[in-house]
This record gives C-alpha cells, sequence and structure tokens, in this order.
C-alpha cells in the first residue's frame, strides 16, 4: 500500500488541497480497475469474442448511466455557473440534436454493433448482468444523494481513464481480429473528454473540500466509485470466465 | 366547474388522447395562477414597486428550480433521444458557454436588477419567503419521484403560460413606470419556448399515459404544478399585500 494512503487515518489534520489530491491519486494505485483478473484476459487479448461481446453489452449499462447520473448531479446544483459548465458532459455521452456530433454512447453502439450484437437487445439492456445493473444504479444514487463536493469526488476516476483507454484502444485492436478502428472511436474521444473533466473536477473538489470529514468523505468517493466499476468486473468474471451465466443474462453461443 | 372536469370521475373509462388533453386544458380553467388575486393586483398596476420587487426576488426562486427539475427529469430518462429533446430546457434557462444565448435565469436577474435588488441577495435567495421555496422544492421532488409521464405532465401549466406572459408584458410596461422593455425580456423569450415545450411535452403524455389510472395521475400533476404557482402567490399576498412578512424575508423598505 502506498505511504501515504497508510498515513490517511481517519479524524487526522484537514489536509491541505495538495495532500487531498495525492490521496486521491492514490485510490487510482490502490483499486482502479486496470487491476482485476478480467481487465487484464480483455486487453491482453485473451478473451474470445462472445466475452469480449459480454462485456462491451454489460459495459453499455453503465455508459447509459452516465448522463442520468450528471444530471442528478445538476438537479441539486443551484450554482448557474456550475451547472453551464457540467452540462458538456451530458451532451458528450448522449450528443446533440441537430447532430453536430453523435456522442459517446452512439460510439459505444457502434463497438457492440461491430461485434455484432443487436442493437435493441443492447439497449434494452435486458442480457444485462443484474450486479451490473445494481452497480451502475448505486452510481445515480449516490451522486443524487451525497453532499454535492462529495458526488463530484465520485467522477474522479477520471483522473486514472486516459492510460486504461490508450491502452485497451492499443491492445483489442492489436490482439482482436474482430476489433477495427471505427469501434475504438469511443475510447479514443475520452481521451481528450476525460481529463477535461477531470482537472474541472479536481479542482472543485480542492476548493469546497475544507473540513477533514469531507475530505475523507471525497477519497471514499474515489473508492465507492472504483468499487462500482470493480464489482462489474467481478461480476463479468463469475459469468463469462467462470461460466456461471444467470438466468435471463447474455449468453455468447445464442446470440 | 367546466361540465368535462365534472365529468371526470376516478376510475371512470380510460381516456381517448384528446379527452385526456381536454381534461389537462380544463385545470387550466379551474387553477391557473392568472386567477389569483395577487396576479391581478400585479398585472393591473396595483402594487408599488416594492411589491413588484417581492414578487420578482421570490419568483427567482422558482426560475432557478426549473432546470434543476428538468434535470432531476432526465436523471431518471433511459431513452437517449427523449434526454437529447429534454436538455435545451436547461440551456433555454441557464444559458450557454461560450455565450451564444444569456438564458432564462439571466434575463430574470435584468428584471430583478432593473427593480434596484442587489444580484447576490436575489440570487442567495435568502430573502425569499419560506414558502415559495417550499413549495418550488417540492416541484423537483415531484419531478424526481413520480412515474416518468406524470413527472413530464407536471410541466404541462406551460400550455397556458403564453396568455399570462402576454398580459403581463402588455400591463406591467404601461402600468409601471419603474418597468421598461429590456426588463420584459424573460416574458417574451417564454412566448416561443413555452409553446414548443408544452406541445413536445403534451404530446409524451397523451401516447404514454394509457390506463385510466396513470391518466388521473396525469391530470392531477397538472393541479400538482398549479398548486406550487398558487401557492407562491399566496404567500406574497400574505406577507407583501397584507403585511405580514415573515422574520428574514425581503422588506421592501430596508433594501
Amino acid at each position: 500500500m502506498n505511504e501515504f494512503v497508510k498515513s490517511f487515518v481517519p479524524g487526522g489534520p484537514v489536509m491541505s488541497p495538495d495532500e487531498l489530491e495525492t490521496a486521491i491519486r492514490a485510490v487510482g494505485a490502490e483499486r482502479y480497475h486496470d487491476k482485476h483478473e478480467f481487465h487484464k484476459l480483455l486487453h491482453g487479448g485473451k478473451l474470445n469474442k462472445g466475452q469480449v461481446s459480454a462485456w462491451a453489452l454489460n459495459r453499455y449499462v453503465y455508459q447509459e448511466a452516465i448522463p442520468r447520473k450528471d444530471a442528478a448531479f445538476m438537479s441539486r446544483v443551484h450554482d448557474r455557473e456550475l451547472r453551464r459548465e457540467w452540462i458538456h458532459r451530458i451532451h458528450d455521452h448522449d450528443g446533440k440534436v441537430p447532430l453536430e456530433e453523435e456522442g459517446g454512447l452512439e460510439r459505444w453502439l457502434i463497438l457492440t454493433d461491430g461485434l455484432g450484437l443487436d442493437r435493441d437487445y443492447v439497449t434494452s439492456m435486458e442480457g444485462a448482468l443484474p450486479a451490473t445493473r445494481y452497480a451502475c444504479e448505486a452510481y445515480v444514487y449516490f451522486v443524487r444523494e451525497q453532499p454535492l463536493v462529495v458526488a463530484a469526488a465520485s467522477s474522479l476516476t477520471e483522473l486514472f481513464a486516459p492510460s486504461i483507454h490508450r491502452e485497451r484502444i492499443a491492445g483489442m485492436l492489436e490482439r482482436y481480429d474482430f476489433i477495427n478502428d471505427p469501434e475504438m472511436e469511443y475510447g479514443k474521444r475520452r481521451l481528450n473528454q476525460a481529463p477535461r473533466d477531470a482537472t474541472f473536477a479536481l479542482e472543485f473538489v480542492k476548493k469546497y473540500a475544507k473540513s477533514r470529514y469531507i475530505q475523507e468523505a471525497c477519497v471514499n468517493a474515489v473508492r465507492f466509485k472504483c468499487n462500482v466499476l470493480w464489482a462489474q468486473l467481478d461480476a463479468l468474471h463469475l459469468a463469462y470466465v467462470h461460466g456461471m451465466i444467470p438466468p435471463g443474462a447474455y449468453r455468447p453461443e445464442e446470440v
């Protein structure tokens, strides 16, 4: 365990903004989902097409929750400037009408299309693992209910996202012949979007998390969010690596 | 009472979409806030500048709740197309960065500026009546918690809004020498925005409110929303016509 994390004992002194940032970044080293076994199999080219499809189809549930959690956040913000800043996240995922930009969800569906999954089946989320849905919905509820600065902190896994996207794009294109360039467009776009969002949210958290109590809650929010991501890979691993697919969930051989 | 409303007994047969529209429109005739005594005083030029200021300052609380209730609505919508349609409502109120459009809240603040109210005082909402804040927050919670079609129905007071804006603009410009053209910009813009939004929401409600139970809930949602508006004028009337201003609320002579 990182030395700083070890020293991060509840009830300690108020952290400086930079110490808070260090504590938040340490959570990534501790438990970001790039350390999960399923992630290693996925990026290392060790999965078959059905397993990659299961991942993409379940991950759609997470993608679909993101604009809703951002709207839930905005529904609690009284500061117009902050809402005006935050709203681009919804557009980033949903796109805009008239379509200046298709949006992240559309790009994710291009990946599931490429894997041969039916769009209506994917967007219905019927084949997704129940554990995936609970984890994603827990994120929406967390953002709706926690103090605003803590809710904002839960988005800070974006600090760790660019490296995973970079690795995923390279690894999957190289190692899976059923994955091509257009299907990796989602990750490529996030390489620019995630750092912008993470920088803004990190500054917000550093500015407003002033008491030790709230600072700890912010660090724990990043842990919570890492757990949301980790739980999704756990569920995928049991179902599609160990083969314990629950009733009603996507079965690769049947689609 | 309108004949149709009289015949609208709970537990009757499923309404056709047009019957549902008639029932919804009848709510406006029954209890839209253009029938409130305070409204008549306001539009009839019977209030002094302090009373108009109290109205504008309290009404800011309502304006401020609108983009949050729209975000609350979006946080519950799984249909990307619907979110993409709905999001313009937030932009209509908040404006956009970079500023292509200042937005409705800014236009409302131009009115309160014109009345000589301090912007920080207005946006802090400290001088607003507690009853105003409860009513506006009840609207946000209603939209967050009710079935989606019922939540959408609660926006349908917009069907009745253009006539009130038209009357307000003409009446207030003519009858108050402390109100000028720029201050009425909010209402002028809503003359175009409200019908667009109302048409979309009405079609949505007519399409998805299929059972009698949900249809009644939709009609009651419009009643609920009318009550939210009415309760605000009740609170203003007691405080600023009868002079029973609660502790901490805006007192015209002191600002």
